[in-house]
C-alpha cells in the first residue's frame, strides 16, 4: 500500500490537545517534523541539541498519552525540552532560546504552564515530582505526575534519595530514565554498566523484534487492552531488579525512538494502580541528525551551526580561555608532582580536564554528577598527602557545600578547589549563576580563597594551591576567555593572603577583587582623564583578608571602592565588616562596595550583565564620582569630558 | 570443662597491638569489659549510648584483624567510636567526653592516629576511604581501608554516590554495612525494607546456627583457611544483588554480636583481590544495656545517667526548649490550614516533629537522611500549593544548599524552613556548629529571613511563614530553652522586613538579630547604670533587611552596634553593606558588627562559647564602651561602678 503524502502537521499543533486529537498513526510524522524543527532552531540560536534529539518521540508519546498540563511532566535539567517547547505553545519563540528576553534554555515554570518544575542543575525531577505527586493527593486532585531523567543524572545522590523514599510510599509516580549512555561525557559508575547490562541481555535484544510483533496484533484502541500490554511487558523484558530492589516497579528496557513501543507501555502506566514506576528507556543522544549522532559529544552544547554540514560558528579570540589556561598549568604541577590529582564531577570537557586525562590517565578521577561524593573523595585523598584538584564550577559547587565545610575545612584538609564560571554565566541563566561562591565559601574559617585578575594570576594561583598544603584553598575565574596578557611560562607561587598595588595614587582607591581588574584600569583612565590619579590594587586574596593593605587604602584615601564578580556577603562584604569591626570607617573615607545585585538575573550576555550590575568602567567611575560628591549634573558634565 | 576465672583484660590494652596480642578466645572476655567501661563512662558523661554498644564486638574484630593505625577505620558519623577510643589509647581521658578541652563525641584527626577521617555528619565514610584507598595505591603504601557505615546513613546520596564510583573501580575498600535497623529515628525508605528482607530471609535465618558450628570446626589460627571461610561465606549467605549490582562483592548478612562469626569473615577480607567490598553485619543498638534495649530510641543521645536504673538526670527548666515552641506552633497552624505539612530528614524527634507526626501522620514526611531530597521534594509540595514547612537543622541544611537556591529560591517557591539548632551547639561541636546558616542563606537572593530573639517571637514566626506565599522564608531558632518569656495564644503575623523598636534611646542603638537579644537587654541595663540612654531594636529580619530603621538608628546615634549569634557574612556584614553602599557610614556614627568569630570553636558549653565571642552583656557593653572611646582604665573604673 502506497503511503499517503506527508501534509505539514507541525504547523497544526499548537498546544498538546492538538497533538492529542491527532490519529497516532501520524505521530511518526509529526515527530520527524519535531526533529527537523529542532535541529533548524537550534542551528540558529545554538544551545543545548543532542540532548532534544534523543528525546523527539518521548516527548510526543507523553503529550500523547498524558493530560498535559493537568498531568505533570518534569524534565530533568531541562536542556531536553526543546522539543517540549515546540509542542506547548512555544514554537514562535523558540528562534529566542538563550537569547536576552527570549526562551530560557532550561524548563522554567514563569515561561509556561507546561514547564511545572524548572531545572537546570541534574537530578532533582525525582524529588519535586514526588512532592507534586504527594499533593495531588492532599488536595484531592487525581493527575499523573512523570518525571524524565537521564542515566548520567541517575549517578547523583539526590536521585537515590528520592528514589529510596518514592520506593517506601505509594504515591502514583512515573519515572522516566531516559537510558543515552551519555550525560555531558561519557559516563561512568557502576549504575551505567549495570545499565549497560541490562540493555545488552538477551532478553532485551531478543524483544524488541517480538515487541513488535506483539504490539502490531493488539486491538485498536491501544490502551483498551492495557492490562494485556502490562503482562506483556511484564513477561518479556527482564531485569530491573536494582529499582524493584528500591521500591520501583520496573518496566524495560524499551526502544525510546519507536512510538509503537513507547505508546502502548505509556498508555499502560494510566492503568496501573498507585506506587511508583520506572520506565527504562533506551534512547540515541543527537538521533536523527548525523553530525550528531557522529560527534563525540553528541551536540551536547552547541555553537551556532550549519544544518547541512553541521559545521559550528566558531567565535574568534584573541586570548585562551580561563578554563583552558588551568587546565594547561595543572598539567604543568602534575608533571612536576606526582601528588596532583584531578577530580571533576562528570565536567572533564567543561572543567578543562579531558587534556589532563590524557596525559594522566590514571590521576584523573570522573566520579559522576556527585559534587558531595567528589569533595569528600578529595578529602581522603588529601588525608593521606595527595594534593587533589577539585574542579567544578561556581554553581555545582553548591551541591558539596557541607562536604566542603565537614569533610574538608573543619579538618584542615588541603583540597585544592578549581572553581570554574565563577560570576556571570550569560546565556545559562540564574540556575547556572556563578555569583555565589565567594560569600559562601567565605563563611566557612579557613578556606584560602583567591581570584584571578587576568589568565596570568590563574596560572600564579594554579602554582600556589599546588604548594600549599596547610589546609583548603580555592581559587575561582570566569566562563570565557582572558585578558590577552603576556603568560608567564610557570606559575609563581603567590604569598598567602597578600594583594598587589598596581599603581600608587591619592584620593581615591579602587581595589578590585578578581576579573573586574580590567575595567578598573579602564575606569583609572577615565578618572586620570579628568584629573584624578586613583590607586589601583588587586586583592588577588579575599581570605585571608588582607587587611595590611586595606587599612592602608581607607586610611590614604578619600573614596575606596571595591569590585569583585560576586554578590552579597562576598568579598564586599567582608571588606566592610573588617573596616567597621576596627573602625576604620570612622574617619573621612569613603567605602562603597561594588558587587552583583541581589537578584535572579535572567539570562543574557556577560556584557550585558556587567554593565546592569555597575561593574563596568562607566558603572565603576559612576560611584567614584558619585561619591566625591558630584551631583548628576557635574557627573554628566565629567563623563561627557573623560 | 569450667570456665577459667576472668582476669581484667582491659587493663592490659593499651594499644590496639596490645588487643592483638591476645588470644582470640580471649576477646569476648575483652568485649563484655569494653562494654561495661562505655556504660559507666557515659553514665558520667551523658552522649552517644547505644550506637557504641551496639558496635562493642565490631570494633574488638576490626582491631584484632586489621594493623591500626596503618589500616585505616573511618566510623561514619563517629559517634559509635567510644569503644574504639578506649581501645587506641584514649581510655584515661574517656570520661572527659564532651567536656570542654576533653575527648570530642566524634572521631576526630587531632584527637588520634587511630582516626583518620572525622566526622560528626552522617554518610561520608564511603567516599573518604575510598579517596584513603586511591592515595594508597598512589603512594605504593598497601594498606587496608575500612568504611563502617549505618543502614540510616545508607539512606543519604552521598553514600549512593560513593558506592556508585567505588563499584567501578578496583580500589580495595571495604564498608561495613552496620545494619541496627535504627538511625536516630525508626528507620524509613525503600533501601530499609530491602534490607529487613535480607535479614528476614531463611538463608540468614538458617545458617546463624549453620555458621556456627562450620566456624567452630575450622582449623585454628582462623586466618589460614580464609579461602574456605569465603566458600563458606559465599555458599551460605545470600542476597544482596542490590550491592553487587553496585559493583560491590557482597557477604552477609551476619551476626554483629558473634565474634566467631566475624573474625573469619573480616580474617577473610585480607585475603581477597583487589575491588570494594560489602560486608553487611547485624547489630542490635544499645546491645548489652537492658535500659537501652527497651528504650525507644536505644539511648541514642543521653544525659548523665544511673547505671543501674537507666534513669537519665535532666535539666531542670523554666522554659519550654524552642524546639518544643516550633512544634506546637505548628500544630496549631497545621489544624487551622489543612496544607500545612512537615517535612524532617530522619529527625522527627529532634525537630520536635514528632509531636506533629502522632497529630497529623499523614501530613508529615520522614525522608531519612536525605536532606538534598527533602528540600526539593518540600519544593514540590509548594509548586502545588501546600505549604510545607522543611525542619532541618542550621548544620545539617548545608547540605541541601543547591536544593535552596536551585529548586527553591530561583522559582520563588513558598518552603518553609525552620533551623533548630541555629548557632552556638556547645557539647556537639565543630561538625554542628550552626553559625553559617545567616550567611549562606543571605548570599541567595529572595529568601526571606528570620530570627526569633525569644520562644514568643518564633511563634510568632512559625505563624508569619505559615501565611506567607510570595516566596522562600525561613526562621533561625537556637538549641536549647526559651527566655521564659509569656507566650502569645496564638502567633501573629509579622509584617515582612519590619524591625521593631524596644526602647527609644539616644548615643548609643544597640540592634539586635535573634537570641542575643536577652544580652543586649542586660547590657543595656548595665550601661543605663553608666548614665547612658541605649535605643534597643530587635531586626526580627535579616532579609528584607529594615533599611529604614537601620537608617535611622545609624542618623540619629553615635555608636550602632548589631549582635548576632552566627558569623562572619551573615546579618553584621548585611548591614555593613548595606550602610557603606549608601554612604550612610560617611557621617559620625560609629558601626561595630558583632558576631561569632571566624573560626571553628571545638565544644565547649554554650555559656562559654557566647562569652569567648563576646556576645554576652558583658562583651555588648565592652564595645559600646570602647566604641565611646573610654580607654581600658576608664573602661575598668565603669564596669566596676555598673
Amino acid at each position: 500500500m502506497a503511503e499517503k503524502p506527508h501534509t505539514p502537521l507541525l504547523d497544526t499543533v499548537r498546544t498538546p490537545a492538538d497533538l492529542r486529537a491527532l490519529p497516532r498513526e501520524q505521530l511518526r510524522q509529526l515527530a520527524d517534523e519535531l526533529r527537523t524543527e529542532v535541529i533548524d532552531a537550534v542551528s540558529c540560536t545554538g544551545g543545548h541539541l543532542g540532548a532534544g534529539l534523543g528525546v523527539v518521540e518521548l516527548t510526543v508519546a507523553l503529550h500523547a498519552v498524558f493530560d498535559t498540563p493537568h498531568d505533570r511532566i518534569i524534565w530533568d535539567v531541562g536542556h531536553q525540552a526543546y522539543p517540549h517547547k515546540i509542542l506547548t505553545g512555544r514554537r514562535e519563540r523558540i528562534r529566542t532560546l538563550r537569547q536576552k528576553d527570549g526562551l530560557s534554555g532550561f524548563t522554567r515554570r514563569a515561561e509556561s504552564e507546561y514547564d511545572p518544575f524548572g531545572a537546570g542543575h541534574s537530578s532533582t525531577s525525582i524529588s519535586a515530582g514526588l512532592g507534586m505527586a504527594v499533593a495531588s493527593e492532599h488536595l484531592g486532585t487525581p493527575r499523573n505526575v512523570v518525571a524524565v531523567i537521564g542515566d548520567g543524572a541517575m549517578s547523583a545522590g539526590m536521585a537515590y534519595e528520592a528514589m529510596n523514599n518514592a520506593g517506601d510510599m505509594d504515591a502514583r509516580l512515573v519515572v522516566i530514565l531516559n537510558d543515552n549512555d551519555m550525560s555531558i561525557a561519557p559516563p561512568t559508575g557502576a549504575l551505567r554498566a549495570y545499565l549497560a547490562q541490562l540493555v545488552s541481555s538477551p532478553a532485551y535484544r531478543g524483544t524488541r523484534d517480538a515487541a513488535k510483533s506483539i504490539v502490531s496484533k493488539l486491538p485498536k484502541p491501544l490502551h483498551e487492552p492495557a492490562r494485556k500490554t502490562e503482562e506483556f511487558a511484564r513477561s518479556f523484558f527482564t531485569g530491573g531488579t536494582l529499582f524493584e530492589e528500591l521500591g520501583f516497579y520496573y518496566v524495560g528496557p524499551i526502544d525510546g525512538h519507536n512510538l509503537d513501543h513507547l505508546l502502548p507501555v505509556l498508555d499502560n502506566v494510566l492503568e496501573m494502580e498507585k506506587g511508583p514506576i520506572l520506565i527504562h528507556v533506551v534512547t540515541k543522544k543527537g538521533k536523527g541528525y548525523a553530525p550528531a549522532e557522529d560527534s563525540a559529544d553528541k551536540y551536547h552544547g552547541v555553537s551556532k551551526f550549519n544544518v547541512i554540514t553541521g559545521a559550528q560558528a566558531k567565535t574568534p579570540s584573541n586570548a585562551p580561555s580561563y578554563t583552558s589556561v588551568f587546565a594547561e598549568t595543572l598539567i604543568q604541577e602534575a608533571k612536576a608532582d606526582p601528588r596532583v590529582v584531578a577530580v571533576t564531577a562528570a565536567m572533564p570537557s567543561g572543567t578543562g580536564l579531558d587534556k589532563f586525562a590524557e596525559l594522566f590517565p590514571d590521576r584523573i578521577y570522573d566520579v559522576g554528577i556527585a559534587e558531595q561524593h567528589a569533595v569528600t573523595f578529595a578529602a581522603g585523598l588529601a588525608s593521606e598527602g595527595m594534593r587533589p584538584f577539585c574542579a567544578i564550577y561556581s554553581t555545582f559547587l553548591q551541591r558539596a557545600y557541607d562536604q566542603v565545610i565537614h569533610d574538608v575545612a573543619i579538618q584542615g584538609l588541603p583540597v585544592r578547589f578549581a572553581i570554574d564560571r565563577a560570576g556571570f554565566v550569560g546565556a545559562d541563566g540564574p540556575t547556572h549563576a556563578g555569583n555565589y561562591d565567594s560569600a559562601y565559601l567565605g563563611a566557612v574559617p579557613g578556606i584560602v580563597q583567591m581570584a584571578a585578575a587576568d589568565e596570568a594570576e590563574l596560572r600564579h594561583m594554579v602554582a600556589t594551591a599546588t604548594a600549599y598544603d596547610a589546609g583548603p584553598i580555592s581559587f575561582r575565574y570566569p566562563r570565557g576567555d582572558g585578558m590577552g596578557v603576556d603568560m608567564p611560562a610557570r606559575g609563581e607561587i603567590l604569598p598567602i593572603g597578600k594583594g598587589r598595588i598596581l599603581r600608587q595614587g591619592s584620593t581615591v582607591a579602587l581595589l578590585s577583587y578578581g576579573t573586574r581588574l580590567g575595567e578598573v584600569l579602564a575606569a583609572a583612565d577615565k578618572l586620570a582623564a579628568l584629573g584624578f590619579n586613583p590607586t589601583i590594587a588587586d586583592a588577588r586574596f579575599m581570605k585571608p583578608l588582607d587587611e595590611d593593605l586595606i587599612a592602608s587604602l581607607a586610611g590614604n584615601h578619600d573614596v575606596l571602592i571595591t569590585t569583585e564578580e560576586g554578590g552579597l556577603g562576598g568579598y564586599g562584604s567582608h571588606v566592610a565588616t573588617f573596616l567597621a569591626s576596627n573602625g576604620l570607617l570612622d574617619g573621612k573615607v569613603r567605602f562603597r562596595p561594588l558587587m552583583i545585585p541581589d537578584r535572579f538575573d535572567e539570562h543574557s550576555s556577560q556584557g550585558d550583565m556587567y554593565a546592569a550590575a555597575g561593574l563596568d568602567r562607566a558603572g565603576i567611575v559612576a560611584t567614584a564620582l558619585k561619591t566625591l560628591g558630584y551631583d548628576d549634573a557635574a557627573m554628566k558634565a565629567a563623563l561627557a569630558q573623560a
